[in-house]
């Protein structure tokens, strides 16, 4: 483990395994992901991540500012806010809740999608840069938008009461495990919360 | 810091602050709420909640077995469950979702019971013991109940869903902290909620 074994270019693979340079940042973004999806921000550490990436822990301050900034960049969004909004919005008015649910659960029941989102709940009960994505990419980006162009009172407001029975749909299904939600199929999931989305979103359909 | 000091009785009062025996078990208690609810609980350590209790740490383990068995009894809930479903179920069919809400909103917005709420949530993201109560105690003990004995199908998908609403808007409101939800006022809270609540437990009203 010294430091020269930690500045690998591209090109020059010492490990074997792993080749250096981009695909070395990218097997600890990877590794970051799968720990703090386990085990959220606080229990997860360097040392763990670079056990995980099979890199010299060295390695992982040259690329990383440090815990917070892996976090960040690990938690990169899957997918572009205004391709989801776009998704969202296309389409008859009365049936936002369901597009918004259905375009999330096809995200969610991606094994990457799945990692990340079950990452940033885990992490945003006690830190405050997955408090701060969740909030301003999750509520204000997607929710919030959605809200405002289907012109609905206190669009913020209603934002958040649709984030919040998203988080908490995420939550009783992939990280409590509240057993009939987790065997529920996705079908079954979208069908129930659909028109609560829609009442928040978009005034009711009916 | 010697062992002798911590093996305190009733009426044997050695530090001043605080009385031994029941009086310092509470104590810890309340220090372990306190503790629980600002770090969660992986962050959360036995020397910290002795600090705050102002004792010694020996008295920690003398009262507790360990930091899951002091959690589980720190937790133990404000409320009992069937007094709660009796509060929920006493009036009209068609109000279920309005008196669930503000029964939940009436304990969460005294300081204790919010506090036990979010040391609760931020714990069972990492946590089984407290992830165990969320999903015994709140899901099938309260929405369960509620949605068998409204005959509604699929009583437990519903209870779930009705769960994950509320569990989110308290993380929204109190953990995360999205602006419009902290500063939304209880009742404002409780008229856009209700018919979620009612629909996935009662069946629509209208």
């Amino acid at each position: 483990m010294t430091p020269s074994r930690a500045q690998g270019q591209p090109g020059n693979v010492r490990r074997g395994r792993r080749p250096a340079g981009e695909d070395t940042r990218a097997a600890i973004l990877d590794a970051a992901r799968t720990e703090f999806s386990a085990k959220g921000y606080d229990a997860s550490s360097l040392r763990a991540i670079a056990r995980l990436a099979e890199v010299d822990p060295a390695l992982v301050h040259h690329y990383f500012e440090g815990k917070a900034a892996l976090f960040v960049e690990s938690m990169s969004l899957p997918a572009n806010p205004s391709f989801l909004i776009d998704a969202i919005l296309a389409g008859p008015r009365e049936q936002v809740g369901e597009r918004l649910a259905g375009t999330f659960f096809d995200i969610w029941d991606s094994p990457q999608g799945r990692e990340r989102l079950v990452a940033l709940i885990r992490s945003a009960v006690s830190q405050e840069d997955a408090a701060r994505m969740l909030r301003e990419f999750l509520v204000r980006e997607v929710f919030g938008k959605v809200a405002l162009s289907m012109g609905v009172p206190q669009p913020q407001l209603r934002a958040g009461m649709a984030a919040a029975q998203m988080v908490g749909v995420a939550m009783m299904r992939y990280v409590i495990g509240f057993e009939p939600m987790v065997r529920a199929s996705t079908e079954e999931v979208v069908a129930l919360v659909a028109p609560t989305l829609q009442r928040y979103l978009a005034g009711r359909s009916d």
